[in-house]
């Protein structure tokens, strides 16, 4: 089931890499500037963990997922932007399921709703949301309102 | 509007007290222990924090809320169950909403939703975790899945 | 040393699966909840790590290992109990000790004791958790005097 | 030498709140929403702590620091936006340094730096983050090459 | 009890503070070296919570507990050897135990024991770490086997 | 690029292992002891993951990096050092830069600066933590003016 199928079927990717750096060096800041740039470049997913290393040093990993092909330019980023003088990284398989997206219309308008299918089941349906932040903001009304309405018209079907 | 009104009205409690212990010297295993008998024993609140003491040791800061009135019978479950030869603690003020029960009825029974009014205003609405558990576990389904039936029934009224 | 001896000989286990997944549109009751059901499933360990993603969301990662044989069921599982769109997994080796039970008389009553020998020599030796705490709370004692009873036991002989 | 003088003086200010929440119903995504809104609002300072609850729920701790005169905004907006049914705080002092900023000139443009003076001397000088940020993604240069330059200007003179 | 008996019997002190920086500028090299600087300064803890601020920033939270009469020792530390342009502290007390001292002699030699007692009643005996941990490296064993040893002294007496 | 070119050139070296432990029940005290001894047999990398584990245990992942060859030596040392009874491991590759020294002069003496080059392009410049640990100490100045001077120097170039 690999490759050939467009990427919103139910797929096992086996081509993804792990990638990861311990930074004790490097303050918060920048970390924040980091992501982004990881993001944007098309990594998968990037994501810290507070870690404790030698000589008492409170520490971040940087933790980042992303397609084999994508590695080199991580490593640039990761190589230019951080503090580290080395990277390491392995191979590990991704089981995605089966996306679909529909919308939900509420009192303030349009919602899409991203539905993930497991072997034919529909398993979850979440409410996007930058969709849901935008109408909250927009119409000053709490964000977990706007999921609340939401919900409500998902379930009714 | 302290003290006198029964404790499911809004109200503003200032006779709480925050305790607090750091733990290096003790393991997980009993950690997980003595919380229990913290909540046991009366503390409104109990819960775990990682941190980096000296020494390069990752250890646990346990802290817990209780009345000042309970603050002599936990002293006495931490100095007993934990390896701790000192406690710190301080006052502090709780402000809580006006708490009220229904019962919702879904296609597997009834369950309690607990409701949060702040200033004569509904702001949560949140169905009660063991109920839900324990409908999931007898019907053999989703946690998940309860929780939204109920908010459907919640958001529909 | 692989596969053939029974399961409480010293051996390597090279068919053994880590699986992971970053939830941050999730709330931590549920995820006590499907720890529960994991560890029935048969998963060998179930672990949570506080974990911080885009846009400024604090979020949990939550690892698992399992026996290659039991990787659908967990599978199966997560996509139905949380609310993720996807999982990844790799393969990993398990260097396990040779584990021996005996048994040691305190006042209180028998303790099971669990001993690991690594390559010939007795590493380890842990008194089992769920004897100790209930004795501690049928006897009304601290969970670490029971601990200390059995220390001085093991070490007598 | 307080309130009197105007902020950026080096001051002491006995009249801040600390204001916690414990959540563990409520997931990552919402919380990454609330931290601008309390930002928005006045609050001095708001971040997330990893915290474990009962019941096996990984949590997250939400504290803000917030003039006493904004206590009633930042409560209306937590119980509102978050799932809590209650708040806690308690007053606190805070020592803040005097603020100076200047203005560096790198071969890129104009770079404020922002200054700490305690008790009359120069302790801290740091590259204002937004300045560096917008400098680095105008010309396509590692954020960290931005602050090298700054910090090379600052310690020339 | 307080204040005019010498330190090791058991007492509450109600002349201590917490001091408190949130620091999401400086490396994790720094903060290891602070954490001894303020320990040589006298600070009677120092510890640090893994926080997470805006800007997607992973940040670390430095607390400290010491007597009033350090509190200006300890600010001068902090704005000199952390980037921070404030702090912040309050009040609490500290209830600590009867500290009472005694040696054990294991076949490698003596060790002391550090001894909790609460209103007259033994709770806590620790092993000292340092005689531990100088006893293992002299001698060649583990750490652990010199604690068992220690445990088994203790505990038959 | 692998295997054959001196440690100090850039490669990406395909012979490491991660090898991690789940310690929930094992004081952080011992923990910091463990990490020195697995630095003094050669791990490249040693570091503490805070976990949350079943039974509401507050625990410790130890993550350690090193050559395929020191696997052994690695296994050894923590299983006569921590409590577990099983360690799990995995390969990963490295990709380190080439590491150049070159000495800055400073007023209070020389300091080491660790430059790391990414296919042929100077990339990171940090100075010797032990060399400015040191300068601060035996000057009585702060670590980071220690950093602001040497920053100076190399920027200059």
């Amino acid at each position: 089931m690999e490759k050939k199928l467009p990427p919103n079927h139910e797929h096992i990717d086996s081509e993804m890499i792990k990638l990861e750096v311990n930074l004790d060096n490097m303050s918060g800041e920048w970390l924040g500037y980091v992501m982004d740039l990881l993001f944007d470049a098309g990594a998968n997913d990037v994501y810290y963990t507070p870690i404790y290393m030698k000589k008492n040093r409170p520490a971040v990993l940087l933790q980042l997922l992303c397609a084999k092909g994508k590695l080199d330019k991580m490593k640039a980023i990761l190589f230019s932007e951080t503090t580290t003088l080395g990277l390491r990284y392995y191979p590990l398989s991704v089981h995605r399921l089966e996306r679909t997206f529909t919308e939900v219309i509420t009192k303030w308008g349009k919602i899409t709703v991203k539905e993930g299918v497991f072997e034919g089941e529909s398993v979850q349906k979440s409410p996007e949301y930058e969709d849901c932040r935008r109408i909250a903001e927009e119409n000053g009304i709490p964000l977990k309102k706007v999921y609340e309405e939401v919900w409500k018209e998902i379930n009714q079907r």
